[in-house]
């Protein structure tokens, strides 16, 4: 569990100004703009799938992790619960999700992708791969592997849970 | 202009699938969790200024740039103009922003913050501040500057716009 602590709190203090650092600078800036183009890259073939960023989201969360409880797959496709739930409920009745009772714990639901919610996501892969490629053109083997050691070092940092 | 080319379509088939990259491989995930986190560490004290995500942004962008044209404001803020428009008008009510017409094209608004908005923008930083310094806590200065250099590649890779 990490929370923004009181030495983050006093250290802002002495940070400088945000015309000072420059927006171009501020890392937060950079990814908001750089995530607010993948996204929009991948949305009209998402609305052509008839899909919505939860759906598409868990779709891809599903289709690398075998079964997960709600609450999880809301923490890894960065959904909220209440707007998951709705995205699930969707996707059930189109049958690209099933709902499952844990082995272990019968009170506890887990979700799994079925056969056509597979085929779904392997329809949408290309675009977001595509859009995936575009953002690290040019930019050398090494230097991409830097960034994603530096962006799970972060994730670290920020997140609330284990995963 | 960058579109997604014709080449990272074809590169795109040639991409091993999501679950060989690994979701913590997988850099437009990551970013993904990660906004997603600082987005809601800044959540709360913003609601209880009364701002929105649309409003602070803004706010925050004509914080370091003194006057912005509507279209250009939307694309730094990352917000929809339409969603962007009615932010502006709520700014300018609460006397956060003012409209005024471009000295050299009057058919052509640009929006400017006012002090009151200045003062609002200040008291937000420090949220934005500590939120920031948490990502990245116990990285060594070098590599935030590394990491900072490849998000403005990876911008110029995908934004539509010279800025």
């Amino acid at each position: 569990m990490n929370e923004s602590k009181p030495e983050d709190r006093a250290r802002a203090e002495l940070l400088p100004r945000l015309g000072e650092i420059g927006l171009s600078n501020f890392a937060p800036y950079l990814m908001n703009r750089i995530m607010g183009r993948y996204n929009a890259n991948i949305r009209q073939e998402m609305a052509r799938a008839g899909l919505t960023t939860p759906k598409l989201r868990a779709l891809a969360v599903l289709s690398v992790i075998d079964s997960l409880q709600i609450s999880d797959l809301a923490v890894y496709a960065v959904v909220e619960q209440s707007t998951l739930s709705r995205a699930l409920d969707q996707l059930a009745t189109d049958g690209l999700i099933r709902r499952e009772t844990d082995e272990k714990d019968s009170r506890v639901t887990r979700v799994a992708i079925t056969e056509a919610g597979r085929a779904m996501f392997e329809r949408l892969w290309p675009s977001m791969a595509a859009a995936y490629l575009q953002m690290f053109r040019g930019i050398p083997e090494e230097e991409q592997s830097k960034f994603v050691a530096t962006l799970q070092k972060v994730l670290q940092n920020v997140r609330h849970h284990d995963f």
